[in-house]
């Protein structure tokens, strides 16, 4: 029924609704506004298979922190944005003080695409540390971590790769983190997206990936996702509209624009600025004594 | 005159045909299409002052290759590649064996504008040999590089800072490398544009640059140019055209895309494939006796 | 008993043999001059308890390849030296065509560590290809490949991922590619050694890690090792032997360099260089229908 | 006279003052050590001729600022040491405000070498800002930066690539930032050296270069140090001291180590953090209005 392609559940919600025939009650889906730090927060909940089907994901909460001063760079943006998506993410994890596996997922070649693997980068490791120097670290959350790479590097799909990664090391959950696909310009590298549905097949930048989801792995999966790019058809249409010319669905145009992206233009840095956003949260989220100051000392 | 944003002058002569009503003779400029080492090549030749306005571009020649093979790999596309362009490329140079500079212009960090840069390392630069060790390597042509760096990370004017080498070193001509934008989603990638008018301001994908002409250092300035970046809006009004759903004009739609670029999926890869492919050009068109082979010696 | 340290068993049979009272012939172990393309190649076997207690290294066949011409970037030294390590590895590798799991150990943030992370980037993945579009790649051998990062940023022991793979995955052998310290200057970044008797503990750039061999995966595991550094305490008592100025035991200097490398200045080109070159031996070894031609075009 | 390789002033005078037959004093040489945020600074001056000539350095003062603390991370190591450094340059800068062009000397692709080139990448650059944008950026001193890469990627002597753009944009001074050679392990990668006296050939990582200083360039040179490597020669002298083996002359243990150079394990990430410190502390001294707050906001 979706037809612009977007990763968002917020933006799943808001096609659903400009729908002319739609009426204004969706059932079987709850939103909800909040502020975090001075963000904007959206909770979507998905509470049935009838939300599931309209929305075109599973069952289970996203919670989208839009942050559009952390590209401004206003003064406290960065420390703000890490406590507001610290904070969401706790909201999703399950109980306990487990050890919990961090998987950046995608393909560190492709610059939209990194955001997983460089998020991994900042993310405090700690589980051989816990093992090893019981007597210092002790007192941490064991948390490991894996830039999952790409199948085309590896030969292994992302989900084999984790799955046996998980068997060997049984945590208590997984985080997953991606970059998505948005339909909107201006949510692109200034939107967060916390699930805990997992990561389901064919979204994101690369095409077509296997899921990371509770049933695939035995333990809960929290995605936390950034889009980075837009599909070139969604944003045709969008132009069009928000230029007033016209209302054409995304897929009469896709043929035309096979194999293009669309990204800012300072990609690159915003990708280095997200993930830095993504991996200071969930080592803060996971460690509750630590201060971001002392992760700029762990870290850097 | 011109709507729709190009700096490919193929593409310029293009858009003027596609005019309702343009006559079918363009007075001041002259096409051909030639074929080298199995690419299909075109010579436009702006002769006077009325084909640079209709085109929007210094009078001069402007050379395409495409080279649509080079990114399905097809075997020796490489090595076809590379002497297409160098022979193109030689017939550009002015008579002689002066002294070189090789420019690459170009943001590192913005993965499509980094061809310039990119292109810089893989071209032989001899001038220092030839200087210190004459009775190896006097038979070299002298061949100095910059890669130019931003304006944000230096201070200085690209062109500031080539015209400062250039009057410290006496080149007998410049050899500038740059990105530029392309309105064919087609050619995005797999053209290269060679011309002897130099580089003229407000192309590319940096948005404002001053002239490298023979004006501004003296001497005669061969620009080689790659399109990495297909303009928002353009690639809406195409894509639309393409769909049979009405024809745009993309300055009604430019507004609503700012500070977004379109890329192949692969930019990384491209930019890759094609700086190769440019800076062993250079290479073989200066130094005349050596082969692509030697290159991958001397280079690797 | 041995007193310097090497992970060659080139090495540890030459200061064995140098050691003043030893007889001319070292029971359990025998050794063999060969020259392979150009290059002369040294196999070491160690037979039996006493020669591994002799030269402290596991039964199995060490064969090293020595490669001055890379260095020197001689005609054709790149292609005969991918020819040469591909020969030697096809010795060790068990019959059969089953799967394979190429594994590059080391830290890519330490140059000289880098060389088995960098290796996998240059070896021809296919199980995927194998396993989705049997039709056209169904003759390729599937070959996976994991580049294992260090205990410092995943929280795993190399060890652990590697055994979680090949639980998984089911190879029938694996390839450990890993950064070595030699004793010799003359040898670091211009020597391969390959060997069926996996990884021990303890060696290499990095400190401590857990063994790769049959005992821990049960698979057979060939190892490939370039040396990289040398020992700062070795070095020294190398220089002073080499200049007539004394023999001392590198032990005795130990704690005076502490935390510290000797490495070649080029050490980053020679790294680039010698990775290529395993990369590409791996992927001809096990790809028998391919050339290095072919490798070059499908690992651009 | 000099026989031990090092760059720092004060090791010249230790080794000076080392020598068996040395008087207490040296004619010529005056120093003093002082306390600056918690760090050991020694100030070197070389008041005459004489002293020029025991030291092998040109008169001059030479402040050594060390930074043990840095690679211990302890707390507030890295405010403390842009503080320290930024304070001791602002006494060697020329009076005034005029505009100021700062140089990364050395070759990015050999780690140790890249300080300079990555610490020009942590540098506040604003001449552009504060000729196009007067009415915002006007009470900014005016910096450009030049990060002047290595004579064979350019054709250039650095010193030639400095000349030029010194005549083009005519600053009241140059700050030369260098990679150093020291005769201490316990110096690399946690000192500082600055000097007024500029950049003389023939030291650091790399084997030759061209004098930068006020003789060739006509204005102020100040030159900012960090030791990044150990000679060899020198490293085996000073561990067989440390041993109490003996007292050798580097110079006769010179041949054996050629090409080699010694490196912390951790040289990487020491540079990482060197340069930032650097950078940071140029944009400190030379913007005073400016906070490390202020500046980790810019330059992010």
């Amino acid at each position: 029924m979706l037809q612009r392609r977007t990763d968002l559940a917020l933006e799943a919600r808001e096609i659903w609704q400009s729908g002319a025939k739609r009426a204004a009650h969706l059932p079987g889906v709850t939103s909800e506004q909040t502020n975090r730090e001075g963000y904007p927060v959206t909770t979507v909940r998905i509470t049935d298979g009838e939300g599931a089907q309209a929305l075109g994901k599973p069952i289970g909460t996203y919670i989208t922190v839009e942050l559009p001063g952390l590209k401004r760079r206003e003064e406290d943006a960065f420390p703000r944005a890490v406590r507001a998506v610290a904070t969401e993410l706790r909201s999703l994890l399950p109980e306990g003080d487990g050890s919990v596996l961090v998987v950046g997922l995608g393909n560190r070649a492709i610059t939209p695409d990194n955001i997983g693997p460089a998020a991994v980068g900042h993310t405090l490791v700690t589980r051989h540390l816990v093992a090893q120097i019981p007597e210092h670290f002790g007192h941490f959350r064991p948390v490991a971590a894996l830039a999952a790479g790409v199948l085309a590097g590896t030969g292994m799909e992302s989900s084999e790769l984790v799955q046996a990664v998980v068997e060997q090391t049984s945590p208590s959950c997984v985080i997953a983190i991606d970059a998505l696909a948005s339909r909107s310009l201006s949510r692109v590298c200034s939107t967060v997206q916390l699930a805990d549905s997992g990561i389901s097949p064919g979204s994101g930048v690369g095409n077509h990936r296997a899921a990371l989801d509770r049933k695939t792995l035995g333990v809960p999966v929290i995605a936390l996702g950034v889009p980075t790019v837009v599909d070139v058809a969604t944003l045709c249409a969008d132009v069009l509209a928000e230029a007033g010319r016209g209302d054409l669905e995304p897929e009469t145009l896709r043929g035309a624009a096979a194999g293009m992206m669309v990204t800012p233009r300072d990609i690159d840095q915003s990708v280095a600025d997200l993930s830095k956003v993504i991996g200071y949260a969930v080592s803060l989220a996971l460690q509750r004594d630590l201060s971001i100051e002392d992760l700029e000392l762990l870290l850097a």
